[in-house]
C-alpha cells in the first residue's frame, strides 16, 4: 500500500495589515486581515522534508505587508490580485496562489482620527493561476431583519413536525454572500473600480432584502441573487450562506396580568440551533468557475 | 469552624429581548441583552435548600420580556429602572436588584427593515435599592484610532527595558467606559432623556479622543474623563478600561528592495499581549457611589 | 438573462443534543452538537415560495432529538447514519441528507456525576444518498506540541525572506483531521465499532506526531496520514488542516542581566498570523469519494 | 469644577508565556497566560503626560518572560509572587502589583511531546503590596453535571412565574471559583506546595459536587465552599460564579410516534439566557481581605 499525497496548500493566515496613507495631513486608513495559500508541486516537502521549493509562510506574510506599501490598497480585490501574482512569481513550484482578504471599515473622526464602524465586513477571495485570475468579492456579518412581510406555511409535515404555520414572523439572518466576477478572455482587471462595485452590490442586496415579501428565507435569497445578477452583468454567480436567526414570539399567555398580549411585539433572539439556508444563483451562460471556489471555507 | 455565607446574588443573565414597536407601518426596533441579579437575605436557599424566598431566575427572565411590553423601552436606563423596581417589589427578601442591559443599534432600511450597525454597544447598570436608584451608563467596543499625534517617551527604565522611545505612533483602543449619574435627593429620574444623554457623552468622548495630543494612553483617558465631567454636571464620575491595541511598525529594513521604506505607513495590528490602562476620573464633590459599582465586571 | 438556481441545501445547525442513559443507577452521558442539511430538488421553495416539499428545519431538529432516544447514540457515526436515513425517507424531494455531529467527552465523577474533559472533539460527517452512505470521521481541537526534534531550513528565499533557519524549534498545531471510511459495495456499516475505530485512529495520530522528527509541518502531516492509512485498511483517505501555532523564542539579549540566556526555554505563544498547512493523503486504490466531502467546511 | 483622578492601574495583559524545562531529555512544559497591573501614584502620567515614573507595559511583559527563566515556574502562585515582587521593586511610584496567571494543562505523549488537556484552567491572582502578599488561587471552565439528585421547588411565585416545579432535573455549571489563602503574619509563602494545594482543592470541589443532593445550585455551591474551608484550614474564603447551564427536557408529546416518551433521557443544552448564581463562603475568623480582591473581574 503506497499512500499518495493528494490536494495540498500552505500559507500564512490572518496577517493583520493596517495601511495608513499619510501623504497629506488628512490620513486614510485601510484595515485588512490577509491570508495566502500556495498550491502546486510540493510533494518533496511532504515526503522527504525537502523545503527547497517552499517559500516560507513567514515570507508570504512579509510580502503581504510590503505590498501594502509597494502596490498599495486601493481596494482589497486589486491588492489581492497583485499580492497573489507576486507570490506565484516568487515560487516556481506553485501553480496557484489564493489570497483571502477581509476589510474592516472605519469612520472618520478627524484628519487622523477614526472610529471602527463594525457591522458588515467586505471580503475577497482571489485565485491567481498561471493562466489567469479569478476574483470573488463578498460580505460577511451582514445582519438584516424584517419585522413583518415574512411567513412560513404550507410546508411538508411528518410525525415529528410540531411547528405551527406562521403568517407574520420576523425574518433575520447574518448573511455571508460571495459573488464571482466574470472571467473572460480580455478582461482588464486593472480597469475595474472594485470599491464602487462592492458598494453597489451591497446596496442591491440590502434593498432586495428589504423589499421582498418572504415565504421562506430560500425565496428571499433567490430574489437577492437574481437582483444582483440582473443589475450587474459583470457577475457570473452568487452564493449565500444564511443562518436563520430565529426570533421567537414570547408567550405571555401564562402571565397573570389582565389584558397583557404579545401581538408581534416582544421576541427572544435565539442562539442555537438555527436554520441554515445555503444557495447559489448563477447566470445560465456563466463562464466556468474553474478553481475559483477551491477551498473557500464552507458553502461560501 | 462554622463557615459563613458572605456576599451573594443570583439572577438570569443574557436574556435577548427584542422589542418591535408596530403601532404604525413604520416599525421601531430595540435589541437588548438583559441580565438581572437579586441580592439580600437568601441564606436559607444556600444553607438549608429552602427556596421559599427565591424568585426563580426563570421568573426574572419572564419579567424582563413582559416589561419590554408593559413598560416599554424608551431607553435602556429607563427600562432597567422599571424592571429593577418590579423585581425588588416581587421579592421581599431582596434588598437590591441590579439590572445590566446592553443595546445593539440597528440602521433603518425601510419601514420594517433594518441592518445591524455593529460597533459600539450602549450599556447600562442600574441598581435599585430600598432607598434609591443608582444609574451607570456606558459604552463598550468603542474602537478608536489616532494615526499620529501620539508619543511615548521619557518613561522609567530598568534592566528589562528594551522599548524604544516613540515620537510618532498609532494610538488605538477598544474602549469600555462607564459613567455614574448623580444620585441626589430629589433627582427625578423620570425626567431624564437618557438617549440624548448617551449620545452627548459618546460625542464628547470621541471628540476628545480625536482632539487630544497624547503622551500616553493614560493622558488621553484622563482628558476624556475630564471633558465628560466638565460638560455634563449631571455626572459624578467616569471609569475607563482601555486595552492598548498595539499597532507595530513593520520592519522593512531586511527586505532586498531598493528604496523601500516604512515611514509610518504599514503596521501589524497585534492581538496579545496588550497594554491595559484603567482609570477613574471623579468630581471632587461627587455624592458617594454606595453600591452603584458593586459586582460590575472588571475595573469597569 | 434568466438566473438559475445552483447548488443549495438547507437544514438545522447546532442542535445541542444531550442523551442520558439511565437504565441503571450508573448513568451514561452523550453530549452532541448536531447539524443536518437536505439537498435535492427544492427549486419551488426558492423560486415561487412553495414550501410543500420542504421538511422544516424545526422538524429536522425534532428528529435529531427524537432519534437520540429512538435509535440511541452508541456512536456519533451510527447515530448520524440513522438520522440521515430518516430525514431522507421523510423528504421525497431530497436526494441527500448530510449530518454533521460533534461529540464532547465527559469524565466520570460518580454514578450520575461527570466533568467535561475538554480538549479534542470527535467529529463525524455522514452523507446519506439514495444510493448509499458516506462516512467521514474526524477530530478537531487536537492541540499537540513537540518541544524539540523539529527544524525548518533549506527553504526557498526571495527578497522578502528574513526568516532565520531553525535547527531546533517548537512544533505545535491545533489539528483538524478527517478520514473517510471506505465505501464499497457490500459494506455492512452496522457491524463497525465506530468508537473503537476513532480511538485507534486518534492513538495513531498522536503516536506518529510524537515519534516523527520534523523538517516541516508538511512532513509531519504526511507521516501521520501515511501511518493512519497503513494501519487501517478500512480508511480511504485522510485530510488535515493544521495551523502552525508559532512559539517564538523570546530574545533575552537586550536584558541587562549578566549570564541570562534563553536556550530554547522561554517562548511566546503567538496568536496571529499563523502558518496554515493543509494536505490530503489518500490510498492509491481508494474508491471514489463521490459527494462525501461536499460542503465540508474549509479544506477539511 | 476640578476633576480628580481616582483609582487607576496599568499593565500588560495576556502575555502567553511558555516555559520548557529541558535539563534532561524528558522535557517539562508550563503554559501560562500572564497579566500584570501596577497601582500607585501615577497622577503625573495622567495629568501632565509625564512618564518618568511609569515602568512601560512592554517592560512588564519582558519581565514576565525573563522571570519564567530566572525564577522558574514551579507553580503559578510562586511565579506570580516573584514577578509581582520584582515589578514593585522596579517601580518606586507603585504601591501594589497585581499578577494574574492562568495555566493550561498538557498531558505527556513522549519525552518531548505533549497534548493539551483542555477542560479546567488553574488560575491565580497575586497582589504584592509594600506590606505583604495576598494569594488567591482558583479554577475556571470547570464544567460539571449531575444527571439526577437535583430538584428545584417550593420557590416564590408571582404573576410572571410559569416555571414548573422539578423533582428531578439535570444540574450543570461551568464553574469559576477562587479561594483566598490566609494572610497571617509570619506566613512563609515559600514553604507552600501550591500545586498540591490546588489539586486537593479541585478534588474537594469535584467530590462535593458529585456527592451533594441539590435543592438549588445555591445549596450546592454553599456545600462546596463549606467542604473546602473545613478541609483546608489554610484558606480564608472562597467565591463562586456559577452559570446554571440549563438542560431542558425535550417535549416528545407532540410527536406522532406511539409509545415514545422522554423519561429524563433527552435534553437540549441551552446557551442563553442562563441562571447566574454567585456566592461567597468565608471563615468566621478569616483575616481581613485587604485589597486581595481589588479589580478581580466580576463577582470572582
Amino acid at each position: 500500500m503506497t499512500p499518495i499525497l493528494g490536494a495540498n496548500q500552505y500559507g500564512k493566515a490572518e496577517s493583520r495589515v493596517v495601511r495608513i496613507v499619510r501623504d497629506t495631513a488628512r490620513h486614510e486608513i485601510r484595515d485588512l486581515n490577509v491570508s495566502t495559500s500556495l498550491r502546486g508541486d510540493f510533494a518533496a516537502a511532504h515526503i522527504t522534508g525537502d523545503q527547497s521549493q517552499v517559500l516560507p509562510t513567514d515570507t508570504q506574510k512579509n510580502t503581504a505587508f510590503a505590498y501594502a506599501k509597494i502596490h498599495g490598497v486601493d481596494s482589497i480585490e486589486d491588492y489581492a490580485i497583485a499580492l497573489g501574482g507576486r507570490l506565484l512569481e516568487a515560487t516556481p513550484a506553485a501553480d496557484q496562489a489564493q489570497v483571502r482578504v477581509e476589510e474592516y471599515a472605519w469612520d472618520r473622526l478627524g484628519d487622523h482620527s477614526f472610529v471602527r464602524r463594525g457591522g458588515a465586513v467586505h471580503t475577497a477571495v482571489v485565485t491567481v493561476t498561471r493562466a489567469g485570475v479569478h476574483v470573488i468579492s463578498g460580505v460577511r456579518d451582514l445582519v438584516v431583519l424584517n419585522s413583518t412581510d415574512s411567513e412560513f406555511k404550507g410546508f411538508l409535515k411528518d410525525e415529528f413536525t410540531t411547528l405551527a404555520e406562521a403568517d407574520d414572523r420576523i425574518l433575520a439572518t447574518s448573511l455571508v454572500a460571495r459573488w464571482r466576477h466574470t472571467t473572460a478572455e480580455g478582461v482588464d482587471w486593472a480597469g475595474v473600480d472594485w470599491n464602487a462595485s462592492y458598494a453597489d452590490a451591497l446596496d442591491i442586496l440590502l434593498r432586495t432584502f428589504a423589499g421582498t415579501y418572504s415565504r421562506a428565507l430560500q425565496e428571499t435569497l433567490y430574489a437577492m441573487g437574481t437582483a444582483l445578477l440582473e443589475s450587474r452583468p459583470d457577475l457570473a454567480e452568487v452564493r449565500f450562506s444564511a443562518p436563520n436567526k430565529h426570533h421567537f414570539l414570547v408567550d405571555f399567555s401564562g402571565f397573570g396580568v389582565g389584558g397583557l398580549t404579545n401581538d408581534g411585539e416582544v421576541f427572544i433572539a435565539a442562539d442555537r440551533p438555527y436554520g441554515l439556508i445555503e444557495a447559489e444563483v448563477t447566470r445560465a451562460d456563466a463562464p466556468p468557475a474553474g478553481d475559483a471556489w477551491l477551498a473557500v471555507p464552507g458553502f461560501c
